[in-house]
């Protein structure tokens, strides 16, 4: 990377403090940071660079995933670090803050390059990059960049104003958007984990995939966000973006070494073979979802219509459950199934590739109901599992389930955030949403928007620590299907390795 | 199973005592003998019941993979054990056995079946199956059943004659001719493993397989069978028998649900298939080995010549590798190469299935040769291992190779003698070498054993504690592959779980 002052909007807020600073630590310790590399936080409050320099340490130590032992090393890691305030409407704050900028790159030796992060709520994306822009701040002598957070829009037209306005300050090159599943570890094996592997190329596509499963189960309820989740709800809260993110980086068929350019020409392929829904079919293919009272591990929990914050007659979702079909060569007659909801059995980000089992006999004896299953365990845990069929050893004539497995010790591992950033620094937008995803994202999401403003689907309730709504199973109980993983991997645990099933 | 005498030639042998009690013991303890079940012991010496059930006891407590705790089960089952001296060339011994079965028989209920049991030498198959026919044992009320162990025959013509006098007292139903391999539960995954896992159907042909490895590694030398082995040789120890039955059982293509008839119909089409050697291209696909002194483990040890037992100059075959090709829709083009010596580096026996890169592209700067392996390790561990190529978190623009393994905990799992003592008892002859099996492994062999006999092809030297000869590694060169897994996987190990790197 080059010589960068990295302009952070929302210093003071919880991401930065959770997670920014300690992606810019590890960042630092991997010798992935540039000599010359400078921090200027901005918040409305005034602070002093010490003040903020302490704040910035004690987020590492609570929340780095390498543990901060080095004091020299911290040190040198802080000074890099400077405060200034402002007041996102204040035109002249801006003015100041180019002043500041132009300070600390006088002092770079290269062509300074400007990064501007946005880790603020989205109503104030649009005045942030407009005063960035009337300022002079954004005629940087090198490059300059954008990073945005979800939300981009809360619906079709609205992600079209906002990345209109965005448009007249940053081109599309320059704007990264950041969805942090594109940065786990396992989700940025999926693209090329197919083209990679000679096994698996053979094996991907409608003649050996039987159906694709991606889940993203929380336990947590709403949390602090009840005024701001009632108004959005799962289907624009995770399903928009980072289902349909997995989806398309599962369903993406890359050609050998592809550039970024042609990832996300391929990602966009993906988006606009996905059939869309109607009014008259998103009934059959939408189950929507909302927990009432039940159990999270044997502890007892409100219904969503009794959280504090929650207006008791909210028809908002908190789980969605959708079959979507690609039409392309590839995939044609596929349905993947996407679910995400909140308050549900087990906290579980995977996805679950079927495959066919074209020797299969109906008439035969054996029920056993073991197809190969292709696992990807996103969070919490990462890993790759493969289940395989294979004879029992100690039940004579019996199959059984093996499971073929491999984990990272996630320690190790650079988190979604250390990816990202750096990736952004160094001008890599392989894993960042472009605006034609997004786009074509909400664009099939719109419909479905609708017919939940509308009520003209149902909503189901689940009882809080259950799989979702029966529905859910039923969507895919008409093609002949269930979704995996539900339960315990009960038989297979006793014969694999300890580490073997957490999943 | 039925009630049965098991009629054991070889009471008091090494094979008895560490395999055969400790087998029928587990089997005992798993509910899998039938109530009317009698051992009659036979050997030359004079053993009292008593002495001959201590014998047994003791045995059970040094080999018995479960540990003996429980004295009264152990007493249960050792009334079962009786012993009688025979002489097996002594025909008036046979009378005098044949009065102990009936006796025995007269207890059980139901019409009595009898098993004899050879474990003794070569020698004395012929005399005791002759003597069985002669004495009226071999007229038992109900089944009778012949089983033999290895070595059956010297040459083809050995093995025939061996053959058409075993046929004159047992049809070819009732011979178990025991190939231990075949016993072995990773062994006994192979033949049904891609028939029922789809993703392993669909890629089980030469249009994604490269090409396959069997290794059988020891290593210790000669030990204590100097005499013997220096007139057998790895090529009749390990490879007539074992390394091909290892091939048919990975190359056998079974359809659903196929009975043991089809099972050996398969495997004897597998070697039908065989490409023959002649003497023009043995010298191209087969190497010779010997081995020199050298050290394993860092402990030095004599070359062959300098064992106790063997001759100066003896040219004898302590390692074999060859390249076999079988002619068939699924395989023709697909390499196996099979090794197997003495004095090698490690232990290991296993089977690696190498597959095609077809993307791969020569003008790629990434030369990483991480191709997709399957790999099934036999012993001395046992597991199933896919290699995958994954993009290195911690290294960008890299990858490396990731495996997802399933490893079985050995102590749960029956031995291979308890598998086949049970199958023979049930009269399931699926794992057991058919005749036609062991004849065209003899044909097949029969032109390099006279090569060897006429040392019309090298014999290469190979120091103690390496992987065999430089020319076993140029056999496959040849082609564009190397031997797999010779090496410790050090990258993967890192990632992999601990106990995934122990191949």
């Amino acid at each position: 990377m080059e010589a960068t002052t990295f302009v952070l909007f929302g210093a003071t807020g919880d991401l930065a403090r959770r997670k920014i600073y300690p992606a810019l630590y590890n960042l630092f310790l991997d010798h992935k940071l540039h000599n010359s590399f400078a921090v200027i936080g901005l918040g409305r409050r005034e602070v002093t660079d010490e003040a903020y320099q302490a704040m910035v340490e004690r987020s590492l130590r609570d929340f780095s995933r390498r543990e901060v032992k080095d004091t020299a090393s911290v040190r040198s890691f802080l000074k890099a670090f400077r405060y200034n305030v402002l007041d996102v409407g204040h035109t002249e704050d801006y003015v100041k803050l180019l002043e500041r900028v132009e300070q600390v790159e006088t002092g770079m030796g290269s062509t300074p390059n400007r990064m501007f992060y946005l880790s603020v709520g989205p109503e104030f994306f649009e005045p942030i990059a407009l005063n960035i822009e009337a300022s002079g701040l954004g005629a940087a002598k090198g490059w300059k960049r954008l990073v945005i957070e979800k939300p981009f829009g809360h619906d079709l037209q609205s992600a079209q104003e906002l990345n209109l306005t965005l448009s007249k300050a940053f081109t599309e090159e320059e704007i990264y958007r950041i969805d942090h599943y594109l940065g786990k570890p396992m989700v940025q094996e999926l693209d090329v984990f197919q083209q990679t592997n000679p096994v698996l190329h053979a094996l991907w596509n409608n003649r050996y995939i039987a159906n694709v499963q991606i889940t993203a189960a929380e336990t947590v309820g709403v949390e602090e966000r009840a005024g701001y989740y009632d108004h959005v709800g799962a289907l624009r809260d995770m399903f928009q973006n980072h289902m349909l993110q997995l989806l398309m980086m599962l369903a993406i068929r890359l050609p050998k070494d592809s550039s970024a350019d042609e990832v996300r020409f391929k990602k966009r392929e993906v988006m606009e073979a996905l059939e869309p829904l109607d009014e008259a079919n998103i009934e059959a293919s939408v189950i929507r979802g909302q927990y009432t009272a039940g159990a999270i591990k044997g502890i007892p929990v409100p219904g969503y219509r009794s959280e504090a914050g929650i207006s008791a007659g909210s028809m908002n979702d908190t789980f969605i459950a959708a079959r979507l079909q690609i039409d392309d060569p590839f995939w044609k007659g596929v349905p993947f199934y996407i679910r995400t909801g909140k308050r549900m059995k087990e906290k579980s980000t995977r996805i679950v590739i079927e495959f066919k089992e074209p020797l299969k006999q109906s008439s035969t004896v054996e029920e056993d109901d073991i197809p190969n299953l292709l696992v990807f365990e996103i969070s919490p845990n990462e890993g790759i599992t493969l289940q395989l069929k294979a004879r029992d050893p100690r039940n004579k004539g019996k199959f059984k389930a093996v499971h073929i497995d491999f984990h990272t010790s996630s320690i190790e591992v650079p988190e979604a955030y250390e990816n990202l950033i750096h990736d952004a620094l160094n001008g890599d937008p392989s894993f960042f949403a472009h605006w034609n995803e997004v786009e074509l994202s909400w664009k099939w999401v719109q419909p479905i928007l609708n017919a939940f403003a509308g009520n003209s689907v149902p909503l189901y309730s689940y009882a809080a620590g259950s799989h979702g709504p029966a529905e859910s199973d039923q969507l895919l109980a008409q093609d002949g299907h269930h979704w995996w993983l539900d339960a315990p991997v009960d038989e297979a645990s006793e014969i694999t390795l300890p580490d073997a099933s957490n999943f």
